[in-house]
């Protein structure tokens, strides 16, 4: 058996280019003890992946350049030395952009599925979007009833979840900031979103302005830069700014202009917070609560979700800058062995 | 009886220039019900003014032109339509650069001294100076013993502040940030900090960077601007940012670069967050608690101040600059009527 791994050879700069990564073959390795071999099933495509490629460590290391990239999927566990799992557990965790995973079972977090919804839609509610969306707005958002609430990148994995889920925990008005006309008659018309603002019009501050007639109270971000800077200027008092990403600075590694008016914290006696949601994993607590909302939720026809299945892993490359470009539609995933 | 009254007659651009004050004589109107006259003492002058200045409103509304210009004072009280208040009561507020201010007595906040401390030092200790620091530092900043922290405008009266009660408050490492080779002499052999930074030297990042080889868990920001952006990379995890001012943006009526790093916030699960020190008046059990401490600390040796006391009602347009070009030394007030 033959293992196809798709290596970072080259940093990106912009957007990955296809040379950026080359796919290499090679047969399976025997494990070490303690290790887990897994076969993916699905692989999730992340803004968060762009992140990673940069020279400089994020909240997880580099990737070396010759490594194989790294991707947060799920699969089911081929062969284990590992004494947590046996063969044909499904399980997920930061593995890589190939057909087969060997990783440290310890690092390895197992899924527990609901019979109710389908595998291919683990990343589209749950996991690594599900649970920023719902961290973000309850832990550190701190989301009350009332609230008036703006979700920029709103029509993407994570927003599109804080949208409905900021109106189910009660927000007075949600506002959702996306990309195309498309896009937010989606927001509107499917997800219930009670204003929206396409940021590609212009005029991002007026529009965004007259969509809040009643300020912000709560700011889940996830682009930075422009909006962010407005955003400051329309906060309530006690306003709070989550931080959940800023992929409008990705492509340029990081290096985004910041807000000018950062002063407006002071004058509004307010907050902005980052996190990053793994690290609610080592709660199974909230975890677990987390999952039952979003499964009740869901199966009330509170919580959409739509998923951008991309078929197999060779086309992983060209298919994550669909994240950048806006191109892409719901969560996007590469189906590497599928529901087979 | 007259009163001398400096009126803000030209909206400042950059410093203060003389003639943007202008000062007036006017015969003592009398009350309505519910207002005090208060005899000015002391009149503070402080870097809020010169945002109180500016066209948009603040926390505070805009000063309007041709009004008199806004101070922190405390008096005695001359004269009472207010049940609460008696004629020769101490008290404090947001009164005028003027000799009487007339207020609605809800507006005044009464002044319990203690005759271990000079009514001079009042400023220097206590009110809007000593409140921000106590407050910043364990309300907002949830400052622990063993905490790495770093004080902005560190000589000056707020930050002097900051650096004695962070080193009380059981941080291990106090690191302060001023302007002049003899503040920083001060910070470290008066005040107790354990290394200090001139920014006017240059070279800014690499001097914190070797003041803080354990990063910054906490940092104490009076400045804003590139000293932010650098505290944003050498923060620890679940670091915390308190924006107590932005000095470095005032004069520029707050448009201050933003730092173009602000993703730190999600790598460290970080916190950035302002407050207004005035809110927490309306807490007398928080309020008590902070002026028993401080005064505590300041018989025990462990808070010492600083007055850059100066005299008479006519030199505060000149002296409120001195606020901004670091020359200064300790909390700046302008003797009115004075103790007597």
């Amino acid at each position: 058996m033959k293992n196809r791994q798709w290596r970072l050879v080259r940093r990106p700069e912009g957007a990955f280019r296809p040379e950026d990564f080359l796919l290499s073959e090679s047969p399976l390795e025997p494990l070490a003890e303690g290790q887990v071999r897994v076969a993916l099933k699905y692989l999730s495509l992340d803004p968060t992946n762009r992140v990673w490629a940069r020279e400089a460590d994020s909240y997880l290391p580099s990737i070396g350049l010759g490594e194989v990239m790294r991707g947060i999927a799920l699969g089911r566990v081929e062969e284990t030395r590992h004494a947590a799992y046996a063969t044909g557990d499904l399980v997920t965790g930061f593995l890589g952009w190939e057909d087969y995973s060997v990783i440290d079972g310890d690092a390895l977090k197992p899924l527990r599925m609901d019979s109710r919804i389908p595998l291919s839609a683990r990343f589209a509610l749950f996991e690594h979007i599900g649970s920023p969306a719902y961290f973000g707005l309850t832990d550190i958002g701190r989301i009350k009833a009332g609230d008036h609430v703006v979700v920029t990148a709103a029509a993407g994995a994570v927003g599109s979840l804080a949208v409905q889920m900021a109106r189910n925990l009660g927000a007075a008005r949600v506002v959702g900031v996306a990309g195309s006309d498309e896009k937010c008659a989606w927001l509107r018309d499917a997800l219930g979103a009670d204003a929206t603002v396409n940021y590609r019009k212009g005029g991002l501050r007026a529009a965004l302005s007259a969509a809040c007639p009643g300020g912000i109270d709560l700011f889940f971000d996830n682009v930075g830069g422009e909006g962010l800077e407005i955003a400051l200027d329309l906060l309530n008092m006690h306003g709070r700014i989550v931080i959940c990403g800023a992929i409008g600075g990705y492509e340029a590694d990081g290096a985004q202009p910041g807000p000018r008016n950062l002063l407006n914290l002071v004058f509004k006696r307010a907050r902005m917070e980052g996190f990053v949601c793994f690290d609610y994993v080592a709660d199974p607590v909230a975890w677990a609560r987390m999952e039952a909302d979003i499964t009740r939720w869901h199966l009330a026809g509170q919580l959409k979700y739509r998923v951008d299945e991309v078929d197999g892993l060779e086309a992983a490359p060209a298919a994550v800058n669909r994240l950048f470009d806006g191109s892409n539609r719901g969560k996007l995933v590469v189906r590497v062995s599928g529901d087979t």
